[in-house]
């Protein structure tokens, strides 16, 4: 199946299969049957094998999948050998915490830029990068050629900066704004939103109605 | 329609349906007609009165919805007055991050103890609240009765802690470890996952395939 056609659903349990497989590799699982990877995942055996088949035939009828072998192969349709070059902006509470917190290398990412406007945060360090001025994110854009942003800023910076970045060369953005993409404008665009406010919200709505 | 049975993507639209009124409220509008909001949300007007007519009638034939009053009502709806009782677990590089960068009472929460085990991090203070060791988490849940956790801990830890916080009255988790919730054994567990590294890879995947 071409790439373009594998539904988002898919796409997005792509990670959980890698990070299971991971698992059971390391517990020193060599095979494992779809069905008792299902159970596992809590998933059918009928969807994992038709979530795989969509990227090419994997396993063999009766004896399973190789672990080792699938793992590496999922991690490579997810891309994750990539290291795409990345620009954090804002470098508060949350892009601190993101930057520490998060393992850019293994999941297909390389930090090369933090930015900020605040001047006591620029000039100093995290995770051996130090933090510029935003003013500079242009030249920095030129000269290193970034393919993706995590936006760790207010929605009203990143409405006023999103285009700019785009401008630039920017094509994924890891979004922890409330800034909305329109996505039929950029096309070409690809957005991960993270709303941990909606999440929170939703956790709230569960307990008013619990 | 009763609450029990508004299906998972509404209840997941509401907390974008708040945010988006609030905005327009602090931007001085009054009304709005279901068109104007469609369109502003990238949603359908008929989805949007659907989705609102799950929760009773708002707005009115030919005259839209009154700002304010439907911002309260959603607000309401998600229980945001609720102040639950909330504590988190791991006051790590994200928990930190998190209970920086979070606005618990606006989002339905109260933040009222934070554990750790590591006894360098005990003792220390973070929004007001001293970091407490791990292990007077049972006798603080019998003492103050939270209803809500929020995970901030590796997948190994969260599972041998899941089953003493349930015990212990735990009803809603804020899940940012990669524990999974077995939910069909815990029916009456409200959970919330936030898994920072799938949402990362689901990019890399995108830019992959771009």
């Amino acid at each position: 199946m071409p790439r373009s056609e594998v539904s988002s659903p898919v796409i997005k349990r792509l990670p959980r299969y890698y990070r299971f497989l991971g698992e059971l590799k390391r517990q020193g699982v060599i095979h494992i049957s779809s069905r008792e990877l299902s159970e596992k995942m809590g998933l059918t055996a009928s969807q994992i094998r038709q979530d795989l088949n969509c990227f090419g035939g994997f396993g063999q009828q009766g004896y399973g999948y190789n672990i080792e072998q699938l793992h590496e192969a999922v991690g490579n349709i997810l891309g994750l050998q990539a290291a795409n070059k990345t620009i954090l902006i804002g470098a508060g509470n949350l892009g601190r915490a993101i930057t520490a917190h998060i393992e850019f290398p293994k999941r297909g990412f390389q930090l090369i830029g933090i930015f900020d406007n605040d001047p006591n945060i620029c000039g100093k360090k995290m995770r051996g990068i130090e933090v510029m001025n935003i003013s500079r994110v242009s030249d920095f854009c030129r000269d290193n050629s970034p393919v993706c942003a995590v936006l760790c800023i207010p929605k009203k910076a990143a409405g006023e900066l999103v285009p700019e970045l785009v401008k630039c060369g920017i094509k994924a953005f890891w979004n922890f704004s409330h800034y909305e993409f329109n996505i039929t404008e950029n096309e070409k665009i690809i957005v991960e939103n993270v709303h941990l406010a909606d999440s929170l919200m939703t956790l709230a709505y569960g307990l008013n109605n619990y």
